[in-house]
């Protein structure tokens, strides 16, 4: 039995499975193979790059699939016209994360565009209702990437309760398989969407040696900080820290965030340099507890395939233990 | 459809979902009367405090349903002999938590009792598993009181893989309602263990203003640290720390725990006076991130019911959103 829920009519997509916008990590071609199996692909405005988003999205006027574009809001906020580039290329939906969606709002629902806003506390939440959100994704620590403190077996039903029906909520943080969904969906929510299991993708544009650090992983072997941030000199705003593998860099600074800025442009120095070279024993691999589930690279369409027909089994109840 | 687990049949209950031993206020009134209403409850050996333990298993010697005894595994291990006061009562299962369970598991298994061992991590997981433990309760850092980092939605499947169906996994920490429950199943989890929500029942021996508070309080309001802890001398080994609700004294002494350890004695009895009259601007209330899905008092009967309710309503799919 095909699960439905009212995500899938209002995105106009088969399953209710999104892929996280990342960074630059998350271009046209993971949504377009993400939107092609059925799911919702998220293309990531990351900071905003203009080159980059002008020609990921010329990509994406080939893809027939629904599909979506995610902004970092304060980043955003700092150069609001690269909206128009994204607007441009007919998104399905606009999604904002980290910061008051209300100024952006009026322009992307003008545009005929629906407004996903990420979120991390039920105050977020009840600034993005009334922005005149489409549909909440409410995000819990476990994700990979910048979040905040609550965990999503905590933060999912709050969110639910406080939505009461008026939007559909995703799940997002910790969730790479179909058990994750089910698991979601018996909590309310309506969708999940994956950030570090399509990380782990043949389409997704990441090194391929941080793929596979993220098959290694196992869970536990994450850390919430911001210690990557400093390292980059990207000042994010509080309640917001970035979750990442933890490696030599993030053991050396934990808990010396002080130190550290102390030593800011040393610091700032050797990780650009680990960056270039893609040595991520410095360089951050940017990834959610979800680590532990991820064993393979798989194609992202049999990524979501995979979800869904074990979500299915879950939910038809042949896998009760 | 009644939800049917391994775990149901070997406890010998109607319904997968066990109290938790909690200290000294779950003694055998909210034992027997979540018993008795077909789930099992777990009497709270705690530290150990011998009369106490006498009177409350000699109560339990009337309750003809199925039951358990739960101790802190490193605190039992200063006083071993407590443990035959609770293997005469004939208990269904000993639960173990917080330590290694080995030295205790032979005299448990020959006295026909099953093992209960409630794990933070993989590796504790393993050791359990060694030590024979015929059931392993999978606690994730939203739990009222002591546990470590993991949260409930890494920590359960990661424990439900490495165990691959030896033996029943129960999911512990953030869990007060039927879609907790569901989706714990959802997971691969064989049921749930509820502290929080037992907490505000009608039979827990918790102080009535405690109860009050935790119906009061919003998810988000909970803290993990030492601080109670050492507020009244008790030093738990790492990685264990205790989920408590956020008062004035969790405010005043949070990342100030040198400080603190540095005016013990000062801090140690103001905060005895505080537990003696009930002061719970200062004594905490030991409580877990499920505080927010908490808004009365009921009798744990009737919990076990409305829990139970919900969640076959969730897996039959009549709850879809
Ligand atoms: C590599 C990576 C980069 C991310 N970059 C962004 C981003 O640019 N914008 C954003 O809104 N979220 C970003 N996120 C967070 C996701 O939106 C999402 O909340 C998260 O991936 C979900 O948790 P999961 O990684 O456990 O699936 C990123 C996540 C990852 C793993
Ligand atoms: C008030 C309270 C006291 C607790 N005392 C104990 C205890 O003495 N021994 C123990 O093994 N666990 C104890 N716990 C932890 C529980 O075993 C269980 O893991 C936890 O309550 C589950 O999370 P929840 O509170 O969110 O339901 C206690 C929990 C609470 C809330």
């Amino acid at each position: 039995m095909p699960i439905t829920t009212p995500l899938i009519s209002l995105l106009g997509i088969k399953h209710p499975i999104l892929s996280a916008p990342m960074d630059i990590i998350a271009g046209a071609r993971l949504v377009a193979a993400v939107s092609d199996a059925g799911g919702f692909g998220i293309l990531g405005g990351g900071y905003g790059e203009k080159d980059w988003l002008a020609r990921e999205t010329a990509k994406l006027k080939a893809c027939t699939a629904s599909f979506g574009i995610g902004f970092i809001t304060w980043s955003l906020a700092k150069q609001p016209e690269v909206l128009d580039i994204a607007l441009d290329a007919k998104p399905r939906a606009i999604m904002l994360s980290f910061g008051d969606p209300k100024p952006f709002a009026p322009h992307i629902k003008s545009a005929g565009c629906l407004l996903i806003c990420q979120v991390q506390t039920e105050d977020m939440a009840k600034q993005a209702l009334d922005a005149g959100a489409d549909i909440l994704i409410a995000q819990g620590t476990e994700a990979g990437g910048h979040g905040a403190s609550r965990t999503t077996l905590d933060i999912v039903p709050a969110i639910v309760d406080l939505v009461a029906g008026r939007v559909p909520v995703v799940a997002a943080g910790g969730i790479a398989d179909g058990r994750g969904l089910a698991a979601m969906m018996a909590l309310g929510a309506s969708g999940v969407l994956l950030g570090t299991r399509f990380y782990a993708s043949v389409e997704c544009d990441g090194a391929e040696d941080a793929k596979r650090r993220i098959c290694k992983a196992n869970s536990g072997e994450t850390i919430r900080s911001s210690i990557f941030d400093f390292s980059r000199r990207r000042w994010w705003p509080s309640p917001f820290t970035g979750r990442v593998l933890i490696n030599d860099h993030a053991r050396k600074w934990r808990g010396r965030e002080v130190e550290l800025i102390q030593n800011l442009d040393v610091v700032v120095a050797e990780y650009a340099v680990a960056l270039e070279t893609g040595n991520f024993d410095i360089a951050s691999v940017i990834a959610g507890e979800g680590v532990g589930l991820i064993h393979d690279v798989p194609p992202a369409g049999a990524i979501v395939e995979r979800i869904i027909t074990e979500a299915e089994q879950i939910i038809a109840g042949r896998r009760n233990s």
